[in-house]
């Protein structure tokens, strides 16, 4: 039986076309955009049809597009670059507590640097109000920061809430959006919901993993966070990653209509949610109106690590939260007030197009054998 | 006929080792590394075999080895790194004229952060003595930085001397070597020769465009400059480019015996040399002892532009200078004292190991013809 892979927002098979084009991208239109001969050009023209892409995928124009080696790296120039060109402005930020490490991590160290950041709390689904933002926001405030859909539970924020919150308190901050769950997957338009920056990677859309996006709206002033020849306006230098942005191209350019493949995600989630919820002890920790690509569930009694290598010798593959914090307790479900059984036990399955009801059937079956045999204790 | 590429110091064609494994990566390989499940584990397993060769390119423990995005980043952390870490200890910077711009650049920003940096400059071949290292280190320099190999000239500095003048000024200085350009192409052991920090790029040695590696000696501390999930023991996270990284290490699988490789390439230069300097007016702008990869030469009254288009119209690729300068005025050239006339007009012929002697002589009745046809005027 073939690999069941439920781990997509960890991050995905890469799609044929997007592979074929990362592959003719290195074999044959192999040269550096920025050369002044016909293999520069022809790469130039590459890098031009991918950006295009990208940009008409959110509504954007293609000179808003900057390429960045992933989502890690667009949030930390989003956040550097905003912070401080804005420093003269303010010093407060708002986020919440439920950001990736990428964004949770650089406001550390800018609060080390001397802003100050107020972190929403999100209710037990992973969620958070609009109101929060209009309370959090003060008119000294230079950046709200705020994910789109969060990657462990999939929670829905309301993102389109902060540009009114910003413009009701005539504050000058900047807007950042980090849409790496939510890109190729929500319909997505920065400019219609006021967001000035927003953050993309190709690999959790059948992409190649070390490439990404940085959306900055017309206008906005970064200051660059690396430094280098030149390349992406100054704003990301370094001889473009060709191969991975073509791929990137080529894979946004394979996505399926975002609303028809909502529908089947719902449909795919519904089912499953319809068959966790009739094994004994589980409980789902998602709300019924996350995004469906995302279904964040605990078993107690069996540590989220030892289900997931049952479930893995038997070919399917799964996460406990991210990938990106590997074993350590989920700050997510910490922050949705979660009990520690129900956190040391969570399971995350994350869909993709290429997912079905079948595999639904087998992982179902496959972990209801765990449920059997795997000593149950509490955690 | 096929076309000739010689502009491989920009970029390279990527090898079919590299290619390959590049596409295994994307299409069945293709776990997060981060992941605790058998795709993951294996994406690890594969992540560590392409660290253990570059490590062992370069003597260094498979520990020492960090993949970043390219060059552009690898001196970016290593600078920014190094220069924050060691704030307490000077300020004083030691770097020279013909860097890269993704370390000149650099520089200028920590100049604004209050560091002081002394510039070597070169003699008219692009080379630096080691007096001049001596002379420019005091007790309160933090950081010696220095390219291996000049990417537009081929100039090999005397990089070991920097840790003796650190050595001799009893300073606590780190040492960076950009060996973006001497990476694969010379016997490079960064801790025989006292560095503590070294860049490199795959794209120059026929692996892909977008992944490089940061050689950080065992015990040297330095402050990360992105911030995110953990990945590369926190000093520079973000989901692993994997397809890239084992391609990165499948290109210096196939790299050939160094010392091999540099005297075949020895020979193809001395040929192309030879062939030039019987051209009327050619001026070589590379020293004879420079590294053979690369030949830098003027044809005084032709623009460099000019006779660029004119080759790449028959298919042969080279460039001027610099990929990362495109078209502006070569910092390096300037530096080395030449005049303004063989600065607008020198190209530059850089070689991989797929470059045959018959196309140097294809090239030299393309250069002739353009110095017939193309108007010469002083410049």
């Amino acid at each position: 039986m073939n690999d069941i892979y439920f781990d997509n927002s960890s991050t995905t098979r890469v799609c044929r076309e997007a592979a074929e084009k990362v592959m003719e991208t290195m074999t044959e239109n192999y040269g550096n955009p920025s050369s002044l001969h016909a293999l520069g050009f022809r790469a130039e023209r590459a890098m031009n049809e991918a950006r295009a892409a990208v940009a008409a995928q959110i509504g954007a124009e293609k000179e808003e597009v900057y390429f960045t080696s992933g989502g890690t790296e667009s949030n930390n120039l989003a956040l550097f670059g905003a912070a401080h060109a804005q420093r003269r402005r303010g010093n407060h930020i708002v986020t919440t507590q439920i950001e990736h490490p990428s964004v949770l991590n650089v406001m550390k160290k800018l609060e080390q640097e001397g802003y100050e950041v107020t972190y929403l709390k999100p209710d037990e689904a992973g969620r958070i109000a609009p109101e929060q933002i209009f309370e959090a926001v003060t008119g000294k405030t230079i950046l709200v920061s705020m994910m789109c859909v969060n990657n462990e539970v999939g929670s829905i924020l309301p993102i389109e809430a902060a540009a009114q919150a910003v413009r009701a308190a005539g504050a000058p901050a900047l807007i950042h959006v980090d849409a790496v769950q939510a890109f190729g997957k929500l319909p997505l338009r920065p400019k219609e919901i006021g967001a000035d920056l927003m953050s993309m990677s190709a690999h959790k859309i059948h992409g190649p993993k070390g490439v990404g996006a940085l959306f900055v709206r017309r206008g906005v002033h970064l200051e660059p966070h690396t430094y280098g020849g030149g390349q992406e306006k100054d704003v990301r230098p370094g001889t473009e990653a060709m191969p991975l942005i073509a791929g990137f191209g080529a894979a946004v350019g394979a996505l399926p209509e975002t609303r028809t493949e909502l529908g089947k995600m719902r449909e795919l989630n519904d089912f499953c949610r319809g068959t966790l919820q009739k094994i004994d002890g589980v409980r789902l920790n998602s709300a019924p109106e996350a995004l469906p690509y995302i279904l964040n569930f605990s078993v107690p009694g069996v540590r989220a690590e030892t289900m997931l290598h049952f479930l893995s010798d038997k070919g399917i593959y799964l996460s406990s939260g991210s990938a990106c914090s590997r074993g350590r307790e989920s700050h997510v479900l910490r922050a949705m007030g979660l009990p520690r059984e129900r956190i040391a036990s969570a399971l995350r399955l994350s869909f993709s197009r290429y997912n079905t009801k079948e595999e639904i059937g087998v992982f179902d079956s496959a972990l209801r054998d765990g449920l059997a045999s795997l000593v149950r204790r509490p955690l």
